[in-house]
């Protein structure tokens, strides 16, 4: 029986995997599990082929089923299997988890108790565990969580100005998308030079959500995202910084309750909210309507305005990195951010950012920029193969 | 009968006051009442003598009662006048009133209409336009708005990435202090020269309430504060920039209700809550304490950020100015402020900076800093003598 490697990112709305050879670690199948909660479809992978298929059961919303659906689904493509190290992504950490952990039934209990933190994440992430040990109960299994990366932050980067009791209890900026600053951290000196890499550099990680890392020798050091995923960047459909006040008038003037806020803020706004049309950056840039374009503009104003802050928090920036969907692909968007950022001495190649990179400043820009994929899965087998044991 | 114009600033905790005569536009007496809710205390400078007495009802914190109480108080001293004029701080504008406006009816209704954007202050403010009226019915009576100053905002600067409905019935980002920051602007070219005036500035109003204007030749830019005076810098008692998902967490988790929030967030927050020692810059400066030097910390480092946010939204910075009370006394403060924007080329005058200036950077320093005092009764009083008819 062939012994495997598994990659799985387990959200909400899609499921990621990757099933690699245990021996040689090399990729034997990938894909996604899209669209949940609406027509779920299987994007499947395998030896030169892409299989695309509609999802039994994926109406249901019901992650346990449709993990169980995608491993004997796996199983039937890759013949019989036994996965004897499994890496998943976590969103939450807590303060407790400072780097990828072998997940123990005691760490287990610590991981489901922060569920509160994260409550619309986080009991997707521990699905995927439960449904690989359900499977493979021999297997080892690793949490790489989204919040390690930001762990090197001072204080003052961690703390909202709130009561202490509710710090020490755990209200703290977290930070998130750790995954992906990860992956960018160790391709740094690959595509900006070892001496940009060890400077002050902020990635730029643009995607359905979207957030802000500011490193220093790659260390992180500030971030735009707080608490929950819904602060700092204007996103899809979620709102970014906002007026606490804002929610409090709202609930005393409109009778909104949490639930009802956290539709407003996290589905209806963003993107959506600003221009009424779509969440979708593509639709905004293609359609003439002004409303689009307000929420464009507003986009990159939010993003502007962040990277200065986190230029305060870096004191200074020598590199400047675009990441993920919106960051990858879109070089309109890039263009705009470069384009503010004249003040900083960044000059943007216009030539080369249209060719994505990577490298897309002028040679005697003052901060490098630079557009690099994300891989998250990537850093997940890079934690599986060294926690395997 | 002595003619006499009045300025009013009455707020929730204090009411400040200056009388001026009505030809002369001389100043004859000025003060405040402070401590109103607790024990109130008249302040009152007139003749060259500073008087001091308990306020009679002042702890019923009722200001219509207070403000005819302080009324009669300066007739006693002042003797008989005639008040032709007066000028009233109120918090709020809408997007409606872009200046100092003249009450009518219509107006006073309109700003009534107000009251919920900013319920703590703007009923405040408006019993003094009343206070005023019923003893002096043919006075004109003006508003000034702390709003108004920000009309110059490009859009981007006014809007959340909020559903555009809400944005259409004006939760917008309105921004406050704008009579202070009005002072300023009218002051840069004296101290900072023209050509600074004319540039990028900044404007770090920091008293127990705070906030930043960005200035582009004297006209607001951009702004910490929001919807309301909760966002943006850490202040005395009030958390500033949060994640909204605090706030959802602490309704979800611990069944906090709207009122619940405000206190916590309004009242309980900002450097008393991180220092768990005092709300007042001074006690935790001299604190050996290190929750004091942690709140203390935090405050400097979302000033920071913030002015990061605000030299991306100017496009880079020629001068900062402090200002408001820890603005103006705490030369540790703005030491460290300034210490923190090296990478901006900002070189500070440390010697200057312990005289509070009012210039406190060196002549080689990129960015022109200063000290210069606030002084929003000035503001008030030059909108009453051009538009009292």
């Amino acid at each position: 029986m062939r012994r495997a490697l598994l990659v799985l990112n387990t959200g909400s709305s899609s499921i990621k995997f990757a099933v690699h050879d245990a021996e040689s670690a090399a990729r034997l199948a990938d894909g996604a599990i899209e669209g949940i909660g609406r027509a779920a479809d299987l994007t499947l992978r395998h030896a030169g082929a892409t299989h695309r298929q509609p999802v039994e059961g994926g109406h249901l919303a019901d992650t346990g089923a449709l993990l169980e659906w995608l491993l004997q689904r796996l199983c039937d493509e890759l013949g019989p299997m036994a996965v004897t190290a499994a890496g998943h992504r976590v969103v939450h950490g807590g303060q407790q988890f400072r780097g990828p952990v072998v997940v123990t039934a005691a760490v287990m209990q610590a991981l489901q108790a922060l569920c509160p933190l994260a409550p619309g994440h986080q009991p997707h992430n521990l699905a995927g565990i439960r449904a690989v040990a359900a499977r493979w109960p021999d297997s080892a299994q690793i949490a790489c969580f989204d919040t390690a990366f930001h762990q090197t932050r001072p204080r003052v980067a961690q703390i909202f100005a709130v009561p202490r009791a509710l710090s020490d209890e755990g209200i703290l900026r977290y930070g998130f998308h750790g995954l992906s600053f990860d992956h960018i951290a160790g391709r740094l000196a690959e595509v900006l030079g070892d001496k940009v890499a060890q400077g002050k550099v902020i990635v730029a990680h643009l995607g359905s959500g979207a957030s802000l890392c500011a490193m220093q020798n790659g260390k992180s050091i500030d971030t735009t995202m707080g608490f929950t995923a819904l602060d700092g960047l204007m996103m899809g459909t979620r709102c970014g910084q906002i007026d606490p006040g804002v929610l409090l008038h709202l609930m005393r003037e409109k009778g909104l309750d949490g639930p009802a806020l956290e539709t407003l803020l996290g589905r209806e706004s963003g993107l959506l909210g600003v221009s009424g049309i779509s969440a979708d950056m593509r639709d905004l840039l293609d359609s003439p309507a002004p409303q689009a374009a307000e929420a464009v503009a507003l986009f990159v104003h939010m993003i502007l305005r962040q990277i200065g802050a986190l230029t305060a928090s870096l004191g200074g920036l020598d590199g400047l990195v675009f990441t993920a969907g919106i960051g990858e692909r879109s070089a309109a968007i890039r263009m705009q951010v470069m384009a503010g950022l004249d003040w900083l001495g960044l000059v943007p190649d216009e030539d080369a950012n249209r060719a994505h990179g990577p490298l897309i400043s002028a040679p005697r820009s003052a901060v490098a920029a630079a557009m690099i994929p994300t891989d998250e899965e990537a850093v997940i087998l890079r934690a599986v193969l060294a926690l395997r044991g």
